[in-house]
C-alpha cells in the first residue's frame, strides 16, 4: 500500500487522461500545471479526439501509450471513469487521480458510481485520489498535479484539505505569504485514499515535518486514529474542522452531504490521538511556522518580554483564555533581571523592560530568561517607540534564540517601522507574529502538542475482559432473546454491579413481606421503586416513594406504588417494587456511554442530574479507557476542582475511585457492543463513598466489536 | 471648557517649551513633527539655552514671545512644570500639553507634582492633555503635535489611546494600513483631561464620525458614562480595553499604576453607555471600516453568500459563538433563489452558491437577499476557484451594494488571485475581511451598536424615592449610630420588605412562647434561626433548622438553637430566635449589590445558592435601574432560558416580578449609599412566587450619592 502511494506521487510517468486543448477545461489546466510546472517525468495527454497538443502527441486511449504508466490523472465524465478502469488494469497503472466530480456529493447515484469506481480498483490493485478532487502538488520533484493552484513554494510541510474551495484560497493566500510545502493534496471524496492512508504515508517522509488539514468531516473514524496515533509520536498533525456549532454542523451536512458526526466528538478524538486543533484555516499557518521553525516547548511556563505594558496585559489575557498561567518567575530570576533593568520595571511576568528599552536591554533579558529552569518558552513583544531600534532589537532576538532549546516566539506591533525588523526575523528563522493575542495561541498549542503526544505515549490500550463477563453475557442475551431493548434500573444495576461499579444496595422485592425483610436488611431509611420495563420515567407515574423510615409506612408506600403503577399503565409488566438503600452525596455526578455513526461507541463523564443539559459540563472519550485517560476525562471538567478539594460543606473526593469506575464502564461497553446506551445518572458522591443511584441501558443485537479504538 | 478644547487642538498659534536642536530629545522631535507636518500656525520654539532652531528664532522664556499663544506644548523635566504654568497664567495661555513624563506612573512624588499641576492649571484656567502623553496630531490643519508619530493619513475617525506605546504601534500600523484619521490623541496620565472631556469635544465635531479608544483604566467611571450615554446617540465609540482575566489585570495595574476597577464591570459600564467593546486593538479597525463604509444593521438577521461551503460553516460557528443565529430565509425568498441558482444550491442560509458561481449569479443572488424583509445585513465570501472571475465579481459586489440601507461586508479568502478584486473593493467602500470571522465578529459588533444605542434611548434615568425611605432611614441611621455595620437576616429582611422585595414571613419570637406563637400564624412547617448580629455564619452554629412541623418539635428547636448559640459564642448578643415560614422554590437565584471604587454602587443578579461563585452566571450593572436595564440583566443569563420556559418539573417564573424587584433594590442602594453590601441569596423562585429566603447587608457611613450614573 505505502508503495502504490509513493508511485501516486513520486512518478515517473503520468498519463492525463482527458487533456484538451480546450483552455477553459480543467483537463487543459491539469497538463498546463503538469509541463510548466518543471516535472521531469514523462507526460502522456490522452485524449480520443485530438492528436497533439502544445508540442506534446496525444494518445487516443491510455492502453496505446508505449511506455510504462505509474499514475493516471482522470479529468473525463464520471461514468466513463469505470470503464477506464479495465483499461488501466489492463496497461497495468497502479495508481490514479480522479479529479472528475459527480460521485457521493451528488447524491445516491453518484455514490453508486464510487463504488463501481472502487470495486474496479481493488479488483487491479489500484489506489486512488479521489473523485471530486483537484488533484495535487509535490514539490520535491517539482510536480503540480492539479488545476486552481498557481505552483507552490518548496517547504517542508504537506496540507492535506477535503475541500476543493480552501484547497485553493489556502494555497493562494500561502504563495502571497510566501510559505513553502513539500506536499498538497485534494483529498476529495476520499472513495478510497482517506485520512488515515495519507496521515501514513507523508508522516514517513523526511521531507514532511508537519502534516495540516483541513477537515470537513471524517468518514471513518478508526483509520485516523491509529495513524494519527503512530505519527504524531514524531511529527504535529494539525486540523482545522469548521462545523463547531449547531448551525454550522448543518450547513457542513448541507454541503458535503457526508454523515458529519459530532463535533465534540472531533475534537475528543483529537484529543486522544495526540493531534492538535485549529481554531481556524489562518492559526494553522502560525502553528507551522512554530513547529518549523522552533523546538516545541516541554511545558506550558511562558514568559512575556515587552517593552510596552499593554501588550503585555493582552497576553496575559490571552493565556488565561487558556486556562493556564504564565510562568512564576524564581528569587533568582527575578534577582538576576533587577540587577541590570531600570528599577521601574514590573517586578513579574509580563516582564516589562520599559518603553526605552534598548537591544542590549533584551538580551540581557532574553539571557536570564532563556537560562531560567521555570522557563518553557519565550514570547517577546517589540513595539515602535521613540527610543527603540527595531533593527537591531530583532538581530538580538535572532542571535540569543539561535540554538536554544526553548521555543522563541516574537510579536512585532506596528507597521512601516518595524518592517526591516519583521523582515529579518522572518528569514531568519524566528516566527513573527501581528499580535500578543496570536503569539499566545501559538504557544499554547504548539505546548498543547507536547502535551498529548506524552499522554499517546503513556496509554496503552490493553483491553481485558471483565471479570464476570460470562455472568453479563447472559443477561444480555437473555434480554435479547426476549426483545427487551431498554433495561430497568434494577437490571441496569446488576449488570454494573458485576462489573465493579458501585451501587447502593438495590433488591428486587415480589410480596409486601419480602420488601419489610429487604428494608430490615438494608436498614432504614429506604426508597421504593416500580420495577418494570414498561414503566420508565418512574417518578412521572408516582412509582417512586423515598424517605422510608419504618415498617408500616413501608407496607403503605409498596401498595401505593403498584396501585399507582396499574393506574399509569393497565398492562405494564410488573417484575416487583425495589427496595433501595437511600443514600447522600455531596455531588451528582454523570457517566454515560453512547453511540455515533462516525464515532461509534463513546463515553461522557461530568456534572450529572436533572439539569446536565443546562450545564454541560462534560467531556468525552472513546472506550477502551486506560488510567491515563479516564483521568483525563475526569480532570476536563469544572466540577473537577471542586471534586478534588471539597467545596464548603462538601467532602473531596476520592478521584481515583471515579477514574476506576470509567474504567470499568468502558470495559463493560467495549465487552458488550450491544449496550448502544448506558446513563448512570445521578452518580452519587461524597468522599470516598460513590454509588449508582440510578441508571439505564438500551441494548441493541450486534456483534462485533463497535470501538474505533480496537 | 469645549471652547478650550478647541483652542487646544485647533491654536493658531504654539509654543513649544523644551524645542531643542538636541536631535535625539523629545523636544527635538515635536519641533520637526509639527513644522514638517505642514501647520499653517505660527510656531514658536521656547528653550533658555538657545537661540535659533532650524532657522526659528527661540525665546527664552514664553513670556518674551510678541505675539498672543493658544497652545503650549510642554516638554521639559516636570518638576519645572508647575513654575511654567505661573508663566502661561501670565501669558495667558488656556491650553497646554504636558509631554513630560514624571507623574502618577512613578509613584507618590510624581502624582504630587500632577496635583501642583493641576492646582495651578484651575488657578489660571488652563485645560492640559497629560502628563506622561506623546501629544496628538488634528489631521484637519495638518497639525502632527507630538513626537514618535510619522504624519497620519487623513480620515473621519478619532483615537484616543491611553498608552504611549500603543498610541505609536497603532498609528504606525495604520499608516502602513492606509488607514486615515481626523484626530489622534495620546491622552497620558489624565490628570486635568480625561476620557469623559475627549469624547464630548470630539463627539460634537463634523470630521469624526467614528471614536476609537484603546483604555487601560478610567480614573473615574461617572463622567465617561454621562458623556458616552450622550455621544453614541449619533456616533459609534468603540474601545479596546485590555486586562480580563486575573493575571491581565495584575499586569495591568502593576504597568499603570492606577487603580483599575473589576473588569467586568467595565464591560457593565460599556453595555450600559451604549460603547461597543472590541476584543482586541485590531478589531477597533475592523469596526471603524465597517462604520464608515457602510450603513448599521438595523437587526441581528445576517445572511451569508459564498461559492464555497467550508467558509459557510466557519460563518455559521462564528454566530453561535456569539449566540445568534444567522437569519432564516422565508419561503418566497427561498423561491426567488431558486429559480437562477443551480438546483445543488445549499438551499439554507449560509447560501452556498456553489463553486463556479459567476458574477452574475452572485447579482441576482445579492439583489434578492437586499430585497429580503427577513434580512439585515449581508456578509458575501468569495474564494477563489478554477471558474471564478474576482476582479468582475468585486465589480458587482461593488454595484449591487451601492446606496442600500442593509450593510453589505465582503469576505476574500486566497492571496495573489484575489488581490485585484480586493484593491477594488477597499478603494471603492466596501469593507473586506480576510476571514469569515472577522466579517460576523464585525456584523455582530455593529449591530451590537444598534443593540445598545436603543436601549440608551429607551432608558430613563429617573429616580423616585422608595415609599418607605423614612422608615428605612431610621433602622439604618439606628444601626450606624450602634455601629452595628453587619445587619442580621431579620434586620436585612425588613428593610428589603419596606422596599417591596417579598419576603418569606419573617418574625423575631424573644421567648418560646412567642415563637410558638408565631409558628402557628405563619403556618407550619417553620424554620427557626438564631438572630444575633454576632453570628454571621448561622448554619456552622447549628442555629438554623428547619422542618419544624408541631409545635412540641418547635419548643425544642427554640431551646437547642439558644444553646447551640450560647455553645457557638458565649457572649453573642441574641436578639431572639427567628421563625420563617419554610419556603419551597424551583431556582435559587441571588441579587447582589456592592461597592467598586472606580464604578462605586454595582449590582448582581444570576443564579444563586451556595455554589453562585462556581457557576459564575451572573450579570452586573449599575443603580438606578430603569425596567430596561433591570430586563437586561436577567435576559443576560444563562438560566434566564429556564426561568423563562420552565424546565422538566420546574415551573416557568413570572421575569417581570424579578424585574421589579431588581428595581426596588436599585431604588433601596440608591436612596442609601450607605448600603455598601447587599446580598439576596437565595431569591427563592416558583412560578409567580418569589421570596428573599436569606440575606445580609453591609453598612458604611457616607452621606453622598455613590453612584456613577446620578
Amino acid at each position: 500500500m505505502e508503495n502504490t502511494l509513493d508511485t501516486l506521487f513520486n512518478p515517473r510517468s503520468i498519463a492525463i487522461v482527458g487533456a484538451t486543448d480546450k483552455k477553459e477545461k480543467v483537463g487543459y489546466a491539469i497538463f498546463k500545471n503538469i509541463i510548466e510546472g518543471g516535472y521531469k517525468g514523462k507526460v502522456y495527454p490522452v485524449n480520443r479526439r485530438i492528436d497533439s497538443l502544445e508540442g506534446y502527441r496525444v494518445y487516443h486511449s491510455i492502453t496505446e501509450i508505449p511506455d510504462e504508466i505509474d499514475l493516471a490523472i482522470i479529468s473525463i465524465p464520471i461514468q466513463y471513469v469505470p470503464q477506464l478502469f479495465d483499461q488501466l488494469g489492463e496497461k497495468g497503472v497502479k495508481a490514479a487521480v480522479v479529479i472528475s466530480a459527480g460521485g457521493r456529493e451528488t447524491g445516491e447515484d453518484g455514490k453508486k458510481i464510487e463504488e463501481e469506481i472502487l470495486r474496479k480498483a481493488r479488483m487491479y490493485g489500484i489506489r486512488f485520489l479521489g473523485p471530486n478532487c483537484l488533484g495535487f502538488a509535490n514539490t520535491i520533484i517539482d510536480l503540480n498535479a492539479n488545476f486552481g493552484l498557481d505552483k507552490p513554494l518548496k517547504g517542508k510541510t504537506a496540507f492535506i484539505s477535503q475541500s476543493g474551495a480552501l484547497f485553493t484560497a489556502i494555497m493562494d493566500w500561502a504563495n502571497q505569504e510566501q510559505i513553502g510545502f513539500s506536499y498538497a493534496v485534494s483529498i476529495g471524496n476520499m472513495a478510497d485514499i482517506d485520512f488515515g492512508d495519507l496521515i501514513d504515508y507523508l508522516g514517513g517522509k523526511d521531507e514532511v515535518e508537519t502534516i495540516l488539514i483541513y477537515m470537513e468531516s471524517l468518514p471513518e473514524a478508526s483509520k485516523f486514529a491509529s495513524s494519527a496515533r503512530r505519527v504524531i509520536r514524531n511529527k504535529p498533525v494539525i486540523v482545522a474542522k469548521a462545523g463547531r456549532s449547531e448551525t454550522g454542523q448543518k450547513a457542513a451536512v448541507s454541503h458535503t452531504g457526508a454523515i458529519a458526526g459530532k463535533d465534540f466528538l472531533y475534537s475528543a478524538l483529537f484529543k486522544r490521538t495526540g493531534v492538535v486543533r485549529s481554531e481556524n484555516v489562518l492559526q494553522l499557518f502560525d502553528l507551522t511556522e512554530a513547529f518549523s521553525k522552533q523546538p516545541v516547548p516541554s511545558g506550558n511556563r511562558f514568559v512575556v518580554v515587552t517593552n510596552a505594558g499593554g501588550p503585555g496585559v493582552m497576553a496575559a489575557d490571552q493565556f488565561d483564555r487558556w486556562g493556564i498561567k504564565p510562568a512564576t518567575l524564581s528569587r533568582s530570576t527575578m534577582e538576576k533581571l533587577s540587577s541590570f533593568l531600570p528599577p521601574v520595571w514590573s517586578h513579574n511576568n509580563p516582564v516589562d523592560i520599559i518603553g526605552d528599552a534598548s537591544p542590549e536591554r533584551y538580551r540581557k533579558t532574553l539571557e536570564v530568561l532563556f537560562d531560567a529552569g521555570e522557563v518553557d518558552g519565550i514570547i517577546c513583544i517589540l513595539t515602535p517607540q521613540y527610543m527603540t531600534r527595531p533593527y537591531e532589537t530583532a538581530q538580538v532576538f535572532h542571535q540569543v534564540s539561535t540554538g536554544k532549546d526553548k521555543p522563541f516566539y516574537a510579536v512585532l506591533m506596528g507597521g512601516e517601522k518595524l518592517k526591516e525588523a519583521r523582515y529579518f526575523l522572518e528569514t531568519h528563522g524566528v516566527p513573527v507574529f501581528d499580535t500578543p493575542e496570536e503569539a499566545v495561541d501559538t504557544a499554547f498549542l504548539t505546548y498543547q502538542y507536547t502535551y498529548r503526544k506524552a499522554l499517546v505515549e503513556e496509554d496503552s490500550l490493553k483491553v481485558e475482559r471483565g471479570k464476570n463477563y460470562q455472568a453479563v453475557k447472559e443477561i444480555i442475551d437473555r434480554k435479547l432473546e426476549d426483545r427487551e431493548y431498554l433495561l430497568t434500573e434494577y437490571d441496569t444495576k446488576r449488570i454494573l454491579s458485576l462489573y465493579g461499579i458501585p451501587v447502593n444496595s438495590t433488591r428486587n422485592a415480589t410480596t409486601e413481606d419480602e420488601a419489610v425483610r429487604f428494608a430490615r436488611e438494608i436498614g432504614y431509611p429506604v426508597v421504593l421503586k416500580i420495577n418494570s420495563p414498561d414503566i420508565l420515567h418512574k417518578s412521572d407515574a408516582g412509582c417512586v416513594i423515598t424517605g422510608i423510615s419504618d415498617e408500616s409506612s413501608l407496607r403503605q408506600a409498596y401498595n401505593r406504588i403498584i396501585s399507582n403503577a396499574r393506574k399509569y399503565k393497565k398492562d405494564a409488566r410488573i417484575y416487583g417494587v425495589i427496595v433501595e438503600e437511600q443514600v447522600e452525596g455531596d455531588f451528582e455526578l454523570v457517566i454515560g456511554s453512547s453511540y455515533d455513526k462516525i464515532f461509534r461507541q463513546y463515553m461522557m463523564f461530568g456534572m450529572g442530574g436533572t439539569m446536565v443539559e443546562f450545564f454541560k459540563d462534560v467531556s468525552f472519550d472513546f472506550p477502551p479507557l486506560s488510567g491515563v485517560y479516564a483521568h483525563q476525562m475526569v480532570e476536563s471538567t469544572k466540577i473537577y476542582r471542586l471534586l478534588k478539594n471539597g467545596f464548603r460543606d462538601k467532602q473531596p473526593v476520592e478521584i481515583d475511585k471515579l477514574v476506576d469506575i470509567l474504567i470499568d464502564v468502558s470495559r463493560l461497553v467495549v465487552d458488550f457492543p450491544q449496550v448502544r446506551e448506558l446513563d448512570i445518572n445521578p452518580l452519587l458522591v461524597r468522599g470516598s463513598q460513590i454509588y449508582a443511584v440510578d441508571g439505564r441501558i438500551r441494548l441493541e443485537s450486534v456483534d462485533q466489536k463497535n470501538t474505533i479504538l480496537v
